[in-house]
This record gives structure tokens, sequence and C-alpha cells, in this order.
């Protein structure tokens, strides 16, 4: 009980033993007790350069921004965000583990295009001759063909004898793509603009929800319409992985779509490959880049990545959610190392509010449970919930299942945050709280970082992660972006708060408790290195 | 604790007491328990109306509404809205206290500025010449002079001749308005202009909190010229109490700035009147409209009214707050029925992250206590707090600070849902929080109701009434549109979450124990009455 003190001194007395006790469920606060002289100190240089810049770059006119301001929209402050020394700091920080990503939208689209055009594969159409009045209403259709397929096939989708429907070769419609809608650099654009989020849309044409999530989810059937074949998601894989290690993560856990693992075609062209080898190619990828690493003498960069499978359930009749499980259960038997479980409410053609309700399949996934325990191996659930506006509507009651049902993480859990029972119990049964927040703000469940519920999940001691969702659309590659701007939208939150939150990323991951032990020991020299840099740079 | 249930059947028994427990401390939930059939089938009305309606008008296309849903942007929706039928239901609901309105921002501003031209003393005032160019960039100076002030003052604030900063009658420069800049209707469209917050302002020129608060400063320093003669105030109070019954208030609590109960000229013209004369006639006021009622056998309607005192600590160092407290103590020693106490971080000219934290003023707030004390006489405080999406800044520390000075309320307490201690703090002391939804959405402290953090201070069990804050600025009259927003983003919230916010409005005034008792016995028949009509009209 906190009462009204008499005195100056005795006020300030019952002042902090007042802050003390909002903190303390905090899971940075045990660390801040204990950390180390040099914590301490590049800590306070950090909050020095935060300060500064909000005061210079933050307050200073930039072309074509209106309103900057720490933690702003993301699409339209990237750069001014880039320009930052905070940036620059967090840039280096080791990351731990990148927990929520999906595949495909995972690298830089120009990348993924310069891939698709080497596809002999790689075809597309559009329902309408592209005109400059057409062009930026008409979404790329892409296929990888089987070879049996690509027989007579069309020049150019631009062209007046353009038949709607009709496959043109990717790098045969990029050549041919008329003069008035740009050349060959227009066909870029409008591939890129197809597959990413930008600003206007975002913060004007698209502003809600729901609104927004249409053009989101159309960012993704054209990303797997380019990177379907086997030979390109090699490479898509590799060079994922190689621009994460380069952000600092030492460990990946990646969401894939099982109609995704579906509907890869062969190098051959003649097939499709069979889940178990897309699941094998991955395991391959990961062990290539560990190979390489350790030639050059750095294996400690990175750990490995684990895939997640996981199930459209909105394409789904729970009924049909069995066939799902068998197949699950049959690749984590096969690759125990490679697979953990999500059979959860994402999809790519559906947002929370619009989907059916994980209630709709408790059925299933109570049968799952019990052939886990029948084939005696265990695939955590790893559930999407809470990313939603609405307030005890069907698709906000998710969190309560997604608990009910053992999740150990949950992804996203943006509305948890209204939830004081399941915020005690997820601090108590130590569930952890993907959060995405930059993906949260563009897909405007918040309008910018400091309306963002992150504070009070902190503050309530439950663990978190930060993530990238789909850093392809979002241009949030890694995860410096995302931590950068929950470290400049609160003064609470400083280096150790970072510190806790990588920390966590590797302690709730899903790797072996041996392994966690080994990431966790290799992040602390880091760590160590990378706040001895910024007292080097930047200390008095 | 909450295990993984195995059958179906267990597994919907523990989902409920789940929910159930989620949902324990709402204080809605005991109402919900016992309420009658009469408010069981009434809530399910309007639950049914208000998923028809999020269909149906919310989903229509609206001229000038890009992205229409239930909780909008109100600047933007407040036409659609007073289309439905839940606004015309809410708006005949007994709403209980309004506790948290500024003076001068509560009325109608065409009908201020229809008193004001009547009144001799009223003279405006530009910095420079009027033209079309410079209209809308240039704000009126309104004052009441003095009658020997009053010589040798100009025709026109428009014409060539106008020299920049004399006086003019505002009648007169409403009559010469020059036509260029549409006579003396665009000078009413101007002034309105500088009295109110438009779409455009508040969601485009000015989003974010700190610009949207300069122009919401700017409406009152415009409101404070207007309204600062005797015989206007006197009609100004009449017309806001009539309004407010007619919304269904039957109790009121307005915040008065004491520099603005300085500066009120007098009947005469010749002087200006003492802070007693002003609150003398503002207890007239409340006096003659009983009277009125009572005439018409309707006392019932308006049980009163308290002004509240408060202090604009921005414009005043520490060492001045004493001669307020002084002020506040000998004004509540003669109106002990009309004076509560606010010294609080709330003033004209800042918003809560631009000014001084109450910390600051931690001496002379505790000699403010000490002086009670020897006078015995209590003024409770009911300090505006956590009114920033700071996180941890000096100006969110104000929550702690409030808090540890006994504040009765906190007005706004936006940023409180991060402390997980204060929350406990606020539901186990009976702190309750004036919540004024559109006002934070306008202020760009929230997009949109969805967004805000109303849902968890509920869920957290926090005592809650909501308020319109400055209605002149934002057009939310009543509190019917702020009660609105709220039951139309939440399928948690229903009827008989309204009521309950209806009567701790009543039980967390500034009533008397037996004041309070019979506000409460009147509210509950009008709401039985208000549950029927529901009934009768929309029942099957």
């Amino acid at each position: 009980m906190v009462l009204i003190p008499g005195s100056k001194n005795e006020y300030f007395e019952e002042r902090d033993k007042l802050i003390g006790m909002d903190r303390a469920l905090r899971r940075d606060s045990s660390y801040i007790q204990s950390r180390s002289a040099l914590e301490k100190e590049a800590d306070e240089i950090v909050r020095r350069i935060r300060a500064e810049e909000a005061e210079s770059i933050w307050k200073e006119d930039h072309l074509d921004v209106l309103h900057p301001f720490p933690g702003m929209e993301f699409l339209t402050g990237k750069r001014i965000i880039e320009k930052t020394r905070i940036f620059k700091i967090i840039s280096q920080m080791p990351k731990g583990a990148l927990l929520h990503a999906h595949t495909p939208a995972v690298i830089e689209p120009r990348t993924l295009l310069q891939l698709a055009l080497k596809e002999p594969s790689i075809h597309v159409r559009v329902p309408i001759r592209l005109t400059p009045t057409n062009l930026w209403s008409t979404l790329p259709i892409f296929l990888p063909l089987l070879v049996e397929s690509r027989q007579s096939i069309g020049t150019s989708i631009s062209s007046s004898d353009y038949i709607p429907d009709t496959w043109v070769h990717i790098a045969k419609a990029r050549e041919s793509f008329d003069r008035a809608l740009g050349g060959p650099k227009g066909f870029d654009d409008w591939v890129i603009g197809a597959l990413t989020v930008n600003p206007s849309e975002a913060y004007g044409t698209y502003n809600t929800v729901t609104k927004i999530w249409k053009k989101f989810q159309s960012t993704f059937s054209v990303a797997v319409g380019l990177s379907s074949v086997s030979s390109l998601l090699h490479e898509y894989f590799r060079l994922f992985f190689i621009a994460s290690i380069n952000d600092g993560i030492s460990y990946i856990e990646l969401r894939i779509d099982p109609d995704f693992l579906k509907g890869i075609l062969g190098e051959d062209g003649k097939r499709y490959l069979t889940q178990r080898e897309v699941v094998f190619m991955f395991g391959e990828t990961i062990h290539e880049i560990k190979q390489e690493l350790k030639k050059e003498g750095c294996e400690d960069m990175f750990l490995g990545a684990r895939k997640l499978i996981y199930c459209s359930l909105k394409n789904v009749a729970p009924k049909d959610l069995y066939t799902a499980i068998e197949d699950c259960i049959s690749l984590k038997k096969e690759f125990p190392h490679l697979i953990a479980g999500e059979f959860s409410r994402y999809d790519l053609v559906g947002q929370e509010d619009e989907l059916r309700p994980t209630i709709d399949y408790i059925e299933p996934l109570l049968y799952f449970r019990k052939r886990q325990a029948e084939e005696q191996i265990e695939i955590p659930f790893l559930f999407h919930a809470g990313e939603t506006l609405g307030d005890g509507t069907a698709a906000e009651d998710n969190v309560y299942d997604v608990i009910l049902l053992g999740t150990k993480r949950i992804g996203h859990g943006f509305s948890l945050v209204k939830h004081p029972k399941l915020l005690q119990i997820c601090r108590e049964r130590k569930i952890l709280l993907e959060v995405c927040p930059i993906s949260n703000e563009v897909l405007r469940l918040t309008s910018s970082m400091p309306m963002h519920p992150l504070p009070s999940i902190l503050n309530n001691g439950v663990p978190v992660a930060l993530s990238c969702d789909g850093p392809s659309v979002f241009g949030n590659f890694g995860v410096t972006y995302d931590f950068y701007q929950v470290l400049v939208a609160s003064e609470t939150n400083g280096l150790t708060t970072l510190g806790t939150l990588a920390r966590d990323s590797i302690e709730f991951s899903m790797m072996q408790l041996e392994e966690k032990k080994e990431a966790l020991r290799v992040w602390e020299i880091k760590w160590n290195i990378f706040l001895q840099k910024i007292v080097n740079l930047y200390g008095p």
C-alpha cells in the first residue's frame, strides 16, 4: 500500500519504491541490477546519443517527411532512420535468434526478381493487356511452368496482340515491356510495386487493417509465383541466411506454408518436389553455410535454422486438417531438428479478423496432441494469435485458445495486452511473444511505435523476441530496424533491454537445451565485444 | 493454473473458466451477473443492432469518407455516427456525471460567437490586415475592453487603412468584413475555424501530438477572449447546463483555469470581477437552472455542478504556486460545495510532454496538504496525468506522482495502461480515470477507438468515467459521442458496460455521500425507463 508521504525526503523514498515495484516484473530488471560497468557505460552513451538525435535529426525538416519523430511510420521514416548513429550502433549488435518471418517474404525483392529472370521455367501472365491506364491496378501472375506446358507461349504482355491470360517467359516479358510503360525498367518497377507496400498505400489508400491486408496478401501471391523453383529457392535460402548473419542474427526459425512446400518445381522442370525434398534442401543449405563459415573460422556466427511448418486454416475445412497433421508428423520423424509445429490462424489469403477462429479447429488440434503422444514425439505449438484490433471478437478470442492449447510462443499477441489474466499466465508459464513492431505498424494495428502496446507487455514481465515478419514487403530486413523502433520510442528501454530481448530470443527458441547454452555462451562474448566497441567509438 | 485439457467437453469447460478469470476484475461483471431480464434483453437488442450497422452503414461508401469503420476518426466519421440507430439509442441514455470538461470549451462555437457579437465590450484585432492570402494563417485576437479603453477604435480589420493590432468592435469587424473574404459569413467561418479543429488539421497538417496541441491551444486563447465577460459567461454556463441536461447528464464538475477566473470583465465594463464573484455567479446559475426545472416538475434531471479550480503550472514557477494555493483555500472556505482542487500539469499553453513535470512542484504540493490539515478542510486532488505517448519520460512519470500525492481521480491516465502496479493501486484504492476517448483521438494519442487502451483499463478493473474534455473544439458535445465510440469499438462492452461507466461517474464524483445516494437512486429509475424504451422500440 502506498501512503501519501509528508516530508520531501520521505516522498522521494516512496517514489523510488513505487517506480521500483512497477518495474519489478520486467525481464531486464535483474540484468540492470547485475550488469557490468562496461554495459552501464555503453547504455549511458546510447541514451545520450538517442536524446541528442531526438532533438537534432528527428526535428529537422526532411524532404517529403512532414512530421518526423522517433518511432514514426517506418515506410516514411526509413531513410531518416538509416542516417542516425543509433541505427549504426544497433546494426552492429548481436541479435540472437530470428523467430518470426515468413517464406517467401524474406529477401530483397529486386534480388528475387533478378534470380527469377534467370529461370527458364518462370512465366508471367495478366488478365488484360497492360497499358499506362491499367498498369498499377493489374497484378502480375507468375508461375514456374512444367517443361511440357511451355509451348506456344506469347512474346509480350503489353503488345496489342497479347491474348489475355496467356503465359510469357519472364525475361521475354521484361525485354518486350512497352516503352510507354517504361520499358524493362518499367517492368522491374511494376513487379517491385507488386512485391512491396509503399507509404502511400499503407498510410493513404489502404489506411485500415482490413484494407492494407488485401495488398499485403497480394504481395505474397506474387512472391510465391516468383520463387517456387528448386534451384532459385536454394539460392533464396542462402541469400537470406547470409543477410541475416550480417545483421547479427545467429539462429533462425522460418515459417513456411505447406502449400508452398508442395508447389516447388524441380530443377529438371518435369515434376514438383515432395515436401520432404524441400525440407531436405533447406537442411542442406544450412549445412553448406555452416561449412563455409567454418572454413573462414567463424562458425560461431551461425548456429543453424529450424523450419516451422504451418497450415493455412482458411483454405482448410476443419476435417481436412488431419492430412496436414499426418504430413507434419512424418516430416518431424524424418527431420527432427528441422520441424517445429504451427497450425495457425495465419494464411496467405486472410487477415485474422476474416478467418475462422482457432476454436473451430479444436477437434483436429486435440487429435494432433493425441497423435503426438501415440508417436512419442513432441511438436510444440507456436501459434499466431491476437494480431487484431478487435476487442472480444471471435478472432480476438484466439488468444484464449492458443494458451489453452499449450502454445510455447505466440506470434504477435498484439491484443494480449488487454487481458490481465493472460499476461499473468504468459509471464508465469514463460510463453514468449514474437513481437513484430514494424509489421504491426505497416499493417495498421498501430499508427506509430509510441502507440504500440510493447511497453505494457514488457512491464508485465512477459518474455518478448522482436522479429521482422515479412521484410521483403516492408523493407525491414534483419531485425535492426525493429530493434531501432523499439529503442527510440521509449526512455524506459535501454541497451540492457535490447540485450534481454536478444537473450530471450535464444532462450525461447526451439533449440535443444545444450544448443541453447552454447548459443547463449557465444552471444555473451559477442555482446561484450559490442559494448566495448560502443565505448571505444562514442565514449568520452 | 490452466492445463491443456484432453477432451472437447473438458476443453470448453476450461475455456469458459479462463475467459471468466480474465474478465473477473471488470467493474461491469457483477452487474452482468445480477442484471434484470429487461436489461439483458435490451443489451442483446443493442448488440444485434451494432452488428447490423457494422455490416451496413459502416461498410457503405460515404461521400468524402474513404475508410469508414466503427470507432473511426471522429471528425471524419461524425456525420455517419449521427445517422446510426446506436447513436439515437445512446443519446437517450441517462449518463450520470460529466467529470472532465474545460471552460471555455464546452458550448457550440457558433452560439458563443452570437453571444459575443451582442457584447459592447468585445473587440478584435489582428497583427496584419486580413487578405485572402493570409486569412487562414492569421488568428483573431479577441478581448473584452474596459469602457475607458474603447476610444479611437478602427472600423474594419480587412480594409486597406487598417492599422495592425488596433482594436475593432467585433460586430463592426463582422459587418465590414471584406467581400473578397466572404463578407460577414466569411468572418463567422474564420472565427469558427479558429475555435475548432477540423479533420484535415487533425489527420493531415498537424498529425502528431505535439503539432495538433499547438492548434488546440490556440482555440482556447480565442475562446477565452470571446467569453471573458460577466453577462456572456452567465449565459454561457446556462446554455452549457441545459445542453448537458438534454444529453442525459445530471451532474457536472467543470475545470476552470484561475487565470480565466481573474480575467472576467464586469457588466458595467469598468472593472474585472474577483474570483469569488465568478464562483458565486457560477453557483447562482446552477441555482437558477434547478429552480426552473423544479417549476417544470423535473428537478431530478439536474443535481448540480461543482467547480474544480486548477492551476496552469507551466506559467507558474514552483514558488508562485503558493498564492494559488491560498486562493483555492479561501474559495473552498467560502463555497465549500463549489470547489474541488486540482493543481495540475494541464494548462492552456502546453501539452504534457512540453511542461515541467509534477515532481518539480512537490514542495508547494506537500505544503498544500499541510495547509489543508491546518485549516481543517479537504480539497481533494484531481490531477491530470499520463496524457502522453511517452514511455518513461519525465512527463509520463507524472502518473507515479499523482498517485503518491493521493489523487482521487486521474484526468486521462492514458499511459496508465503501461504500469501493472499502478493499475493495481487504482483498482484497490478506487482511483477513477476520467477517460476522454474522442479528445485522445483528435489530439493524436490514438488513431482510432480500436487502438485506444480503454479495453485494458476496463479489464484491469480500474474505475472509469467517460468525458468530452473540450467539446467546442472537437464537436463532441455532451457524452453521447464518447459513449458511442466506446460501444462500437468493442464486442466485450455492452449496454451493461455503459451503465457501469455512468454509475461510476456518480460514485466517483465529488458529491457528498448522501447526494450520491440520491443521484444513484434517480439514475436507476431513469435507467430502467431507458431500457424499457429500447425494448419497446427495437424489440421483437
